[in-house]
């Protein structure tokens, strides 16, 4: 199994993304749409924040049903922080895309990111919802992608193939990130669907699997979003026999590749980032330890804006590592940027690390910090923080 | 009580801070020392970090007596995860310092800061210490304090004084900040000494109700230090009959506005900071809520280059806030640039943005949130994240 970074046709699903004029640049795409044939198979995944926006909430509520026959999503403002006038947008727009597609407003959800403390312009979202209704095609998942950008770089897309029950079985999906991608929940927006007949509950435990180890384990700058929906879909169109336990556990290892390549994505383009770097923590006594510790480094600004410098600053490592309150012993660990060793015996390898900075360099590297006191191990992934995150972000207009 | 941010004598005590080529730029003074006439009472609080320096377990241990005489401090290196040869170099340094002054080992404490994995020259350390105690002088705190800077652009002094016991009590502190100065022992070193006659345990005790509304309530990057340390000494020279209960409360008030506005110094000196942000959070259902809610604020990112940008951007702001587990209705906070009320019944006030966003161009302002749900109050002071954060940090050298 190959995942893509690429739109691929979904059977019993049709996607487009249109300018409805929601956001500040004019003729930019701000309204996507992916519209089952059917009512699908559906579950979500959402913020876990106390200020949650009025979508998230309505999304939550309509999902619980596990079927969904209309996503919508609009990017130009995250309609949250927006009080009672928030949620009557909320319902206002997917009673607007359940009139297109002619199905009942309890099957709709609409996903919104932005500007948060700000409502959009319902009858502009209105009228790109008709466009967008009129655009849709099989093809059209990458005009999706597009139009939930808000300050990404580039759409975010993942796709792939198996075969399950007999039938040819395809997995794709979109995202949206750049800022505000926290180590929970660390997404903004992101949507996978699937051709493969499977019931809601069966969609509830796959992603509940594949978020750890994909939107849950990435971070930009470490500040959770309002907005955060993760929703899988199966429209069942692919046919097929039930699947045997081995076809399921591989259908549900596609969905975690999918999501993981989605995530990557989203740290790869991240506010002002110049690098992806996967932070591994190997060693720790608890799984749960090593995670606590791997967010503190992927999180340090210090460790981050050494990344930047291509400074293998293991002070600065350490420092994080041993900040978060998780128990162990600085003689026994070994710290690795790529296959360069930099500390080990509670020292700094002094003539390692002109290499490991000339390793720093690179689009991509791995930090690995192994703690010798256990088995427990969790990976992160991360990006540099530049002066062009401080740029984007202090000029960035509410 | 007025306290300034300036040296001034103490009786009991000499001060000193010399150049001794530990910096990488030559004379920078880079050794400081304390002395006390006589063993003073003491009293320090240390790093949490798991990772702790040499310095640091050393001066835990002998401060466990509650006395010290001599307290030296050195930039240029932190002697942290610096293995064996570390605790060697900070005994070694400890001794030539208890040689110069004539007294035992077990009172001399040394402190490090500087970069991490990197031993200093002890025979370098020794001369300067040589010189440090020739200079020695009641007028030398703000030498000391210059010694001990590393990316601070200013010394940080703070002094006051009180009577107490019919006697004329002064108090004055010395330390050092700039990075790595998390919420929690947020600071590199500090230094407070009076002249009041203070049982260790007395002084214990004031250190610990010190610290949460001084160190432990500022951050500038959210990165604990290996280092942190805060010592506190009484040489008892200023005579007079024992305090009243009154008194005594005054003088750990005293204390205790000495070490906050050391720790102000420190945020306002923050590494690239632009911007002192007081981040005040009330009507939490508990103090530790509210603090948590506070540090969260003040730690974010994107709440920090919107504070850099001028940018009061309530999305970011209640973003954090919700971020961090603590449970509150969103439609029932109000938040506050200085005295301008930006939202309110769960909306954005978007007319008083303009003056908040004026208010923020001003070197200090407040952030306020009243989420109305308690009397749960907690203060940060943070700073902005610049440009220049990111400057000192991807190129400071290993």
């Amino acid at each position: 199994m190959e995942v893509r970074a690429e739109a691929r046709a979904v059977p019993g699903f049709r996607f487009a993304g249109v300018a409805a004029g929601l956001k500040t640049v004019a003729d930019r795409k701000d309204v996507g749409l992916i519209v089952a044939d059917a009512p699908a198979a559906a579950a979500g995944i959402f913020t876990t924040n106390q200020v949650k926006a009025a979508p998230v909430t309505l999304a939550q509520q309509r999902l619980r049903s596990g079927r969904v026959q209309a996503i919508a999503a609009n990017s130009g403002s995250a309609n949250c922080f927006t009080g009672k006038a928030g949620m009557k947008l909320a319902l206002g727009s997917c009673a607007a895309v359940a009139a297109e597609a002619g199905c009942g407003e309890e099957l709709v959800v609409n996903c919104s990111t932005g500007v948060i403390g700000h409502l959009y312009d319902l009858d502009k979202y209105r009228s790109g919802v008709r466009r967008a209704y009129e655009a849709l095609s099989t093809d059209g998942l990458a005009e999706f992608a597009q139009a939930i950008m808000t300050t990404d770089t580039t759409p975010k897309l993942a796709s792939t193939n198996l075969r399950m029950g007999g039938a040819r079985i395809t997995i794709a999906g979109a995202a949206k990130g750049a800022g505000m991608i926290a180590p929970n929940m660390a997404t903004m927006l992101a949507f996978i669907v699937t051709d493969a007949a499977m019931p809601a509950a069966v969609l509830r435990r796959i992603l509940a699997n594949a978020a750890p180890q994909s939107f849950n384990a990435i971070t930009v700058d470490g500040d959770m979003s309002t907005n955060d929906t993760l929703i899988l879909a199966a429209s069942a169109a692919a046919g097929g026999r039930k699947p045997t336990a081995g076809e399921l556990a591989a259908f549900e290892a596609a969905v975690g590749a999918v999501a993981r390549s989605l995530a990557r994505q989203l740290v790869y383009d991240g506010e002002g980032a110049t690098k992806l770097v996967t932070v591994e923590v190997r060693g720790a006594r608890t799984v749960a330890g090593a995670a606590r510790i791997a967010q503190q480094i992927a999180n340090s600004p210090l460790v981050k804006t050494a990344f930047f410098g291509n400074d293998p600053n293991v002070g600065r490592i350490i420092g994080a590592a041993g900040a978060c309150g998780v128990r162990f012993d600085p003689d026994l660990l070994e710290l690795w940027i790529d296959k360069i060793r930099i500390a080990a015996r509670g020292m700094i390898l002094v003539e390692a690390l002109p290499a490991a900075a000339q390793a720093m360099r690179q689009r991509e590297f791995t930090v690995r910090l192994d703690l010798k006191q256990g088995t427990g191990r969790f990976i992160m992934m991360t990006c540099d923080l530049s002066y062009d995150y401080v740029k984007i972000n202090a000029e960035y207009t509410t």
